[in-house]
């Protein structure tokens, strides 16, 4: 009879992973995966670069490698980072397996059991996942139109001393919400009188397409490294498949983290990591963001559009300005799951909500993803989800 | 000011890490290092598997995947495993991120603070730390020349319910001792006894040079699905930089370690596993070993040669019949690390011992690696490590 550590009996196999095992019937047109669209994917870059890499740096792009990741890769993150104004050195700079390690990492570096993590309410639940692993509590704080909640966070961190607090201020996931500067700047003055650590998840800041970039709350601190951990990833513009992500922190942190990943897989591939710098240096990846962005918008602008032609105007959903998804709210009482259920009678999937609420609620909410779609998708997958509606309410209407 | 995780302050750099940071240094003979040896890195073959890949899976070889790994490179994992008598299915294999991710996610799925972990003595460095991320007490059992000491064993298992034993049976990093087929049977028969879990590490298997294969101590066992998990890596036989090892368990176990994979890394990457699986089902991966083995039992060879031929006979080493690590002990009361530090003003490095002894010892031993070397290396280093142990002698002799 084995026994087994005491977190795997408080965490599951991601609600979101199995929701995307049914949808994957050749047939079903799904919104509820979370991927970047493969037509996007620079197949032929990376393969131009992979031959370049080999041959030019042959068995070094093969052998075991440093933990912190390629200097090279690092610089050119660092200088990415300053074009935009955000003023890193690529000694701040750990390269990850995906940013979704950096959340492990972070896990392992901060977090003993029965601490406290705040998250936005509803927050990314592969974080979740991450932290779950550390058996935290977690405390979620209101996420409004232009930001979390300035009052809601000052009273979680009045609650006491909670370690970490999760957030996605750009686009985030799952709800396309865009933290305003002004919600920034008071985020950031607020735990910087504190002695909670922002973990500020970045997996989308480059794919706006409406508006102006919004400089990261870690610029908004006086002195970010000592408050604030900063994560990116190249998983939506350049490939996820390849796993390469970082971590931006200060050296206190980063002494931590480096450990930390030591015991966790000594170092992130060493030839992935000279491909996508290969890639970044050689190529004009700033047209190809364009690119995708572009791709998306579309998708969004039809998918927004349609929302408001297909379902009656109690359903309302948010209008990101980039990322990657749509938040539907039904009225109250509707319930998101039954929807769901019935949806997919019909061949069409999306992430019911509740799954991105870690202390209960929303039940009449739900995510759709538009990047990885196509027009002709959007339009019959969206007027299915229109019909179903219509159907459910008819033979049982929401109590109001 | 920030807080950290109290796991943080009893895990620290790995010290082996920061050794081959000092022998780095061109100019330098390093021993030290746990290096394969570059020169059989199949690069071009590797360059080929990428286009190939690439190529033909498009989009699909850059996108997200599976935590459970790439489904045919499982099944070629399970084959393989066949081929030499194991018999596991590709359901009881999951793709990791280098073996080292098998043992943080072994880590997560079993250890609670303070559970008790045994392994040999001296083990593996690498596995304290992951493990150390969990804080378990470590207590060692004595590793003898056929291996682990059932003696031993025994009465580290009587003395209570201790949670995993972690063990190398094959051409053990560091020592180089390899498990006789009775030392496995015995170790077997322990543990099916014992609420206890093997985790049987063989990052080194397919390297023997000397003798026949002996069979897994998963195989000794009549259900090892409920009593142990298995770890392999292509690190040794394809590259290490690729980042591609695996984890063999049962359901129950697999289970969690899948929950746990996606809270850590959501999978590994999948143009990596798509580019091993290609070389290892189009090349021929059978002669590659062949030619790694001629190359490192040459090495292996010289190097026993010359710890007979420039040190005096007080001076022992292991004789491994497989694998990259000789293990050297000194006369009692001889320092290792007086040794390593002589050593490095004559330019030539290995490991001091009493890394790999979690609760202390072994002062008097060291590892010294013939993989990543070449005859004339091999020659001139251990000709100057002779030369340094007799100026140390002259200068002090060992007290015995």
């Amino acid at each position: 009879m084995m026994r087994f550590a005491r977190r795997m009996s408080s965490v599951h196999r991601s609600f979101i992973r199995e929701i995307l095992k049914v949808t994957e019937d050749a047939g079903i047109i799904s919104f509820a995966g979370g991927l970047p669209n493969p037509r996007f994917f620079p197949v032929r870059e990376v393969a131009e670069a992979a031959q370049h890499v080999l041959s030019s740096a042959g068995p070094s792009s093969l052998q075991y490698a440093t933990t912190e990741g390629f200097p090279p890769l690092r610089e050119l993150i660092a200088e990415r980072y300053a074009r935009k104004g955000v003023h890193v050195t690529s000694r701040d700079i750990l390269i990850v397996t995906g940013s979704q390690q950096g959340l492990d990492l972070v896990g392992k570096v901060f977090l003993d059991p029965q601490d406290r993590v705040l998250v936005e309410r509803p927050t990314y639940l592969a974080a979740i996942q991450s932290f779950g692993i550390f058996e935290p509590r977690f405390r979620s704080v209101c996420l409004e139109e232009d930001g979390v909640s300035l009052e809601g966070l000052e009273e979680a961190l009045g609650e006491g001393d909670a370690r970490l607090f999760y957030a996605i201020p750009n686009f985030q996931n799952p709800s396309g919400i865009t933290w305003s500067a002004e919600s920034r700047g008071g985020a950031a003055r607020l735990l910087q009188g504190s002695s909670t650590v922002l973990v500020e998840d970045d997996p989308y800041g480059e794919l706006r397409f409406i508006g102006r970039d919004v400089p990261p709350v870690w610029s908004s601190m006086e002195d970010p490294r000592a408050h604030a951990v900063l994560l990116g990833t190249f998983s939506k513009i350049v490939s996820p498949g390849l796993r390469i992500g970082w971590v931006v922190a200060g050296p206190e942190v980063m002494e931590r983290l480096v450990i930390a990943k030591q015991a966790s897989d000594l170092h992130s591939n060493i030839l992935s990591q000279r491909i996508v710098h290969r890639y970044l240096s050689h190529c004009d990846v700033e047209a190809h963001i364009e690119t995708i962005r572009a791709g998306y918008r579309a998708q969004r602008d039809l998918m927004v559009d349609m929302v408001g032609r297909v379902f009656p105007p109690e359903v309302t959903c948010t209008k990101p300005e980039g990322g990657m998804f749509l938040w539907m709210t039904l009225p109250a009482g509707v319930s998101a799951l039954r929807f769901f259920e019935a949806a997919l009678e019909q061949k069409v999937a999306f992430v019911p909500g509740q799954a991105f609420f870690p202390d209960g609620g929303g039940d009449n909410t739900l995510r759709l993803n538009f990047s990885n779609s196509d027009q002709a998708m959007i339009e019959e997958g969206m007027t299915r989800l229109g019909r179903v509606y219509a159907e459910l309410q008819e033979r049982a209407p929401a109590v109001r």
